[in-house]
């Protein structure tokens, strides 16, 4: 099977994710990217789930946010791979409602391993990292 | 030190646990209990996580309504020990913003060994069980 | 279109509904009920977000524990509508794994009227009430 | 009273901010930062809830992370006013557990008035605006 560089997962809102403003709370747009990111891992036949000695932090996250979210609304998360390096990978995340554009975002996940206070960054297992390919800019072409 | 068998926790609600209907949504009562039944076991010089081959998992939670919190609003939680068994422990539970009662739950948590897909019941080290006791309900005395 | 009286929806466990005892926290379980809820609503041509006057907030809710479920789980939530009365209306949930039974829960919803402070019950509009109708229990028939 | 440029919060770790990779969730962050904005409305005398047709979306949030927390430890939330707009207002946030710093984030919110699909940016009132003023960068003097 080829190399996943892209995921679109269509999702909508529940209830429990609004706030008293009546809509999504900010926070959630941060696990909404990482349920597509994990469903791209499971969709190369891979589980971002922590393996033996090796598992996958973030070392930061941020979103932009363009419109709001309300209980039931469908929305797509799209998550592209943005970089890759030899033990951190970088996702750019979209997300929209219809033709309208919600959010973006980005985050980078290390490869580490080690325990609680002993965690250093390792190389990307070989065999984890060939399932992925930067994806091309929908600006490049 | 004696034994514990009752704790106050006074909490005041965040923007990120109400919901679109303006109140805080029913499911954060069940991590308010837990926030006060954890915070006991600290004042009991313990600690509630897994510890080597035990831990504490949930066999039962509820929760009755009576009224709705806001955002910000100060809050009682108390949580009391209703029973303790040889492997089992319940706790009830009273919410309440001043005089106004808010909800009331239950829940009980047993001590179980081993891990996924092979737990069983093992009795509460003693170590630990020592330090509670069963709370005189209000409505003896 | 015939009245609903029960929904299964198949879900996968996010990374994020996980604890550090590595299983669901059970807080979660009331709010996979409730997802599952609020789409027997929308298959029924409904939306239980409040609107004008009337909501629709909860009075109970409870869960029986019997298995945990895990990161990447796949499962299922069935909600059956278990009692109608003229201004509540009673759930029964059944969250399983597979052949294997995971959670078993209630909740009971209220209609009311009127905003913080005021709530009072008050009958389902008959085009929404109309909509549902009691489950026959797998143990009848 | 005198205007307010910051505002520190401690905290220990709940459980159910945990995940299965046994630290806290990158998504809690998030509310750390907003727990100790909303902590800082406070102690300025006002609220940061919805007041009327005015109201405070966040435009975006980033964080970058240094080590994890782990369930009970204490924190502290250090929240910082880093810029003041005619209508937009930056916070600058330190986490550290100790001398040992954890993560550091920014987050802008928005005045706006009008609700769903038609908020516009409008001035901050005065009297909210004026009991901020920027906070002197400790890499400063």
């Amino acid at each position: 099977m080829g190399r996943l560089s892209e995921y679109r997962l269509r999702r909508r809102v529940n209830f429990y994710e609004t706030d008293c403003a009546g809509i999504v709370h900010f926070s959630w747009f941060f696990r909404y990217l990482e349920e597509a990111e994990h469903a791209m891992w499971r969709a190369a036949g891979l589980s971002i789930a922590p393996k033996g000695d090796v598992s996958f932090p973030r070392v930061n996250a941020a979103f932009d946010y363009q419109a709001p979210l309300r209980f039931e609304d469908e929305f797509d998360i799209v998550v592209r791979v943005a970089a890759i390096g030899r033990s951190s990978m970088r996702y750019a995340c979209t997300i929209a409602r219809g033709a309208d554009q919600v959010a973006t975002g980005t985050t980078t996940i290390v490869c580490v391993s080690g325990a609680a206070g002993g965690m250093k960054a390792v190389p990307f297992p070989a065999d984890l990292i060939d399932r992925f390919e930067v994806a091309v800019s929908p600006n490049q072409s």
